[in-house]
């Protein structure tokens, strides 16, 4: 059994000169990846025919699938679909189930007259398999030319999705034999990439072959995960379970996790477990600890909300700091998110509560209060724990490094209550 | 004078398989083209000596400048620098400056102990030019061969930035001559790409050969840019300002703003001109407005909080909603976000209010309110106005589309009253 690789070209100007950023391909390589495909290499090339076709040949050369997102759209930057129609030798031909799809969204969904430009977007190749796009108007395309399989999907990322999960998978899957591939995730939090590695070292160095070990830093945690391949799935598993018990022992003291979940997901897990409540009090983070938690669907049953307390006179009447401990300990200090924790318990009605006040930047420092010193608190009815960081990022980094660290807190505390 | 490009190439396993989304090679193309350097193409491969040194041949062939980012962490699985080492012929050395800089870090900043780890990183090829690197511990590498340069930069993004800024942008501005580069940029809302580009295609089609238009949709919105490039910067502001009056004419209606600001940027100007302030309540959006809102530095001047009531007694106590209204109307309805602005209003003290209630998804729809149902309403003392609308996304961007059309809903109603 081969090894099945794969490409990812993502074509526009507007990804390449970093208008926007290019969530797809991350996306894709995943699912790609959980398949058994293994992704070779990943391309963005501008909406330029020699570009695109430069590219397709570099590709076509040593990977077996080559996916292409992008470049799909009705206007006239948009020239992926002539570009291939005339690369695989084909003849543009209206593709009626795609133009009944589409007459079907405009009349019935968006609600809008349809244009000329929308109904060439049913025009496809005729040596092309149209995959239909459910959520749009741009049908995915799949061409074969000398054994290797060209797919091109819409840069919607929806829609990309969509047509990967109904389309592209269940095809290449029956088209190719795969090995078997599996992970082992574990999150890690407090100790940095180097010392993790110096702990784990010996055992790393005896993984056998077919086990791969990577580290991967994300907002001052390392998740670790191990990948495996083989022709025996149950083999597989049981050689990475074995692994995994081992590593895990090694790194027990800082694990989060031993699942491949992000912190909110862990939280929330938590809170269904303990049939447990959480409110939040957030001042630096501005509503991005409650927007983490509530982008988890079926957060509602156990989160009930955020007081942003952006202004101190919010902290005052809201969570009802007093003004004695803003006017002598400030916003930013131990007393105030203790204060902040009891405010949201009491408003909201929580059996848990976070709270966090910090000066971000890149403005509001003081040499006895620099930028990126934050507080946080974290309790219920009985008890309270603080936690000092200096952080030393810029103002985004700040925020989403606070509000992961302070996730981290509360699933302690949490945990440490059950 | 010749055009410069360049091209990107991004090293990593966790980059490449996705479980890691790359936003440096976005910034860095940004930065490049206001240097008026070309993008020419991006690149993403795996921890791999042979992928490694392929994509660096590929990307010299035609570019003057081939950027790297990643693959110089202290552990087994990163191997850029010594793959350059050899790549470009030289031995390895220890840079003094380096090593005093990182024993620096670790006894001061992150007080932690120095490993033979972390001491590596001070080690260099002796073929390149060291490029500082104040942030972190692995420095940047410029090497050049051929009459290319190629420079290695590591991939944590706040270290990467500081690199590029402070050596990277400066060295290359002094090593070619480049052509000035100039961009317009509109965000326009409330019309599709296709139809705004019947709209302005006999405009579009007149555009002189150095100006070119992109089409840059977001979250609902367009964005329009137009893109310049002379030896005369003088002649191209002019050609530019010619253009864009032209096509602000003819986009009037749906203009949001002349400039390259996002939506979060433009409701904070309009607010500090008036000298107003604002509150926000969010059901649906979990607190994803405020964060829009508070990741602009200075926001505090005119953004007081939010309550974030996720849970309907959250919109009973802190917003003052009658529980009448919840139970005849429901907490996804015009009445209800009527009442929430009003509490925002009076709970925070503000001179505006915007609320939002709604169902993102996958769960919670039925019949009569199906998921992507969304009510938001804008007020101050004077007036409510209040705006239905229907996404057909998923939960995520449901959330961000959503976030970012109230935003546009308040920027008009401040707008109007200025």
């Amino acid at each position: 059994m081969e090894s099945v690789f794969a490409s990812i070209i993502t074509i526009g100007d507007e990804l390449l000169i970093g208008q926007v950023v290019d969530t797809n391909s991350a996306w894709m390589a995943q699912e790609l990846n959980k398949a058994g495909i293994w992704l070779k290499r990943r391309v963005a090339v501008g909406d330029d025919k020699q570009e695109i076709i430069n590219a397709l040949e570099d590709q076509a050369r040593d990977t077996h699938i080559i996916l292409m997102t992008g470049g799909l759209g009705p206007t006239a930057d948009d020239i992926t679909k002539p570009v291939l129609n005339e690369y695989f030798g084909g003849k543009m031909v209206v593709d009626e189930k795609t133009l009944i799809h589409i007459q079907h969204l405009f009349a019935n969904i968006y609600r809008r007259p349809l244009t000329d430009r929308n109904l060439l977007q049913a025009e496809v190749p005729d040596v092309c398999t149209v995959l239909p796009n459910k959520r749009g108007s741009a049908p995915g395309m799949w061409f074969e030319k000398d054994g290797k399989i060209f797919i091109s999907l819409p840069g919607v990322p929806h829609e990309m999705k969509g047509i990967m999960t109904e389309e592209v998978l269940p095809r290449l899957q029956q088209h190719f034999t795969m090995p078997f591939i599996a992970h082992r995730t574990m999150l890690t939090a407090g100790i940095g990439e180097s010392y993790l590695a110096d702990i784990i070292q010996p055992w790393e160095e005896k993984l056998p072959a077919h086990l791969k070990l990577a580290y991967l830093p994300n907002y001052g945690m390392v998740r670790l995960r191990i990948t495996g391949s083989g022709a025996d799935k149950e083999q597989l598993d049981r050689d990475l379970d074995t692994e995994f018990a081992k590593v895990k022992v090694l790194a027990k003291e800082w694990m989060v996790i031993d699942e491949d979940l992000p912190l909110n997901m862990v939280v929330g897990k938590l809170l269904k477990e303990q049939g447990k409540t959480m409110s939040t009090a957030e001042s630096c983070t501005g509503g991005y600890i409650a927007h983490l938690i509530t982008s988890i669907p079926g957060s509602s049953a156990y989160y009930k909300g955020s007081v942003v307390a952006y202004a101190n006179e919010v902290k005052e009447n809201l969570l009802k700091v007093t003004p004695g401990t803003l006017a002598t300990a400030g916003a930013v200090s131990e007393e105030t998110v203790k204060q902040m924790v009891k405010g949201a318990l009491d408003a909201l009605h929580t059996d848990y509560a976070l709270a966090i006040s910090g000066i971000m930047g890149p403005d509001g420092g003081s040499p006895e209060k620099p930028v990126g010193l934050v507080w946080v608190a974290i309790g219920n009815r009985e008890k309270t724990v603080t936690h000092q960081f200096n952080f030393r990022f810029d103002r985004m980094r700040n925020i989403e490094i606070a509000a992961n660290h302070s996730l981290n807190l509360l699933r302690k505390f949490i945990a440490e209550q059950g």
